[in-house]
């Protein structure tokens, strides 16, 4: 697969798309209405199953919604205004750091093995999680109704009238 | 193995932690010193074979030079001030982007299928690219000579005296 090329690399999952792409839909359906993970995989060509897992990950992060039966679906937890980018892409992937610190300086010939030696976060760590952070309120700076407002005038019109067909046709 | 926890989250490679302790070593080597993969395995508590890997990732990277020979060993490729931690961190990691784009925009029911329809990049993409951007700005202002400065006062005095002493036994 190509996407898994450079092997070692830093990756988020591949499900952040998909995410983020769904999010963007739920965020687009009237007050009350909801789509199924049918209807929304379809709409991205992916698997149901597939999409599926994403979405439900997205509902127990608090972000979307589930309504049962066999005419539910799912739907933003809130407003798209509210649902920042940061939020989709947390739901998917996690909070945790993405850098690893398994505090190598304690563990060698030149620690002196007192715990009370390190007060502090190592400054590697430090720095490194500085640059999360950067990464996150990028992020946490966009509203998923912030994207879709900056992302209309890009959407070619034919796509734009095929999305707003389908999204009219598979709402409920 | 506790640092696996949150399976699915992105992750650096966990040599990064180790690659820039050792890179702030090379760092403090006196010109024209070099010290061993084992010494430096050693004062980490790792395995050789282990560390070895991470060294020949910043040796291909033109982070650190390996001079060969049985009195042979690393240094950095150049002084401490200007290598910058994200040198070290994408030599052990890559410099691929974290986000995986499959053009989800392009492969379901609601995209005409025109490649000409998409001359730009997705804004999703953008974003994401945007806030990797961000991450790698912050390690690209900080060189292993800022890091080993800042760092100085946070070391224990005994831990300064053993890596002082260690570093003056092994470089050769």
């Amino acid at each position: 697969m190509l996407w898994r090329q450079g092997v070692g690399m830093r990756r988020l999952s591949e499900g952040v798309e998909a995410a983020l792409h769904c999010a963007l839909v739920l965020g687009a359906l009237p007050e009350g209405k909801v789509i199924s993970g049918k209807d929304l995989a379809r709409m991205f060509g992916v698997s149901e199953s597939y999409l599926l897992k994403h979405l439900r990950a997205m509902v127990s992060a608090d972000v979307a919604t589930a309504v049962p039966g066999p005419r539910g679906g799912f739907r933003l937890a809130r407003p798209a205004g509210q649902v920042t980018m940061l939020d989709v892409v947390e739901a998917i992937d996690g909070k945790g750091p993405a850098f690893v610190c398994r505090e190598i300086r304690q563990s060698g010939a030149t620690s002196c093995g007192d715990p009370r030696a390190y007060p502090r976060d190592c400054l590697v760590k430090q720095r490194m999680m500085q640059a999360e952070d950067a990464w996150r309120q990028v992020l946490a700076a966009q509203t998923l109704a912030d994207l879709a407002r900056e992302a209309a005038p890009d959407i070619d019109p034919r796509d734009r009238a095929a999305i707003a067909a389908y999204v009219a046709w598979a709402q409920r």
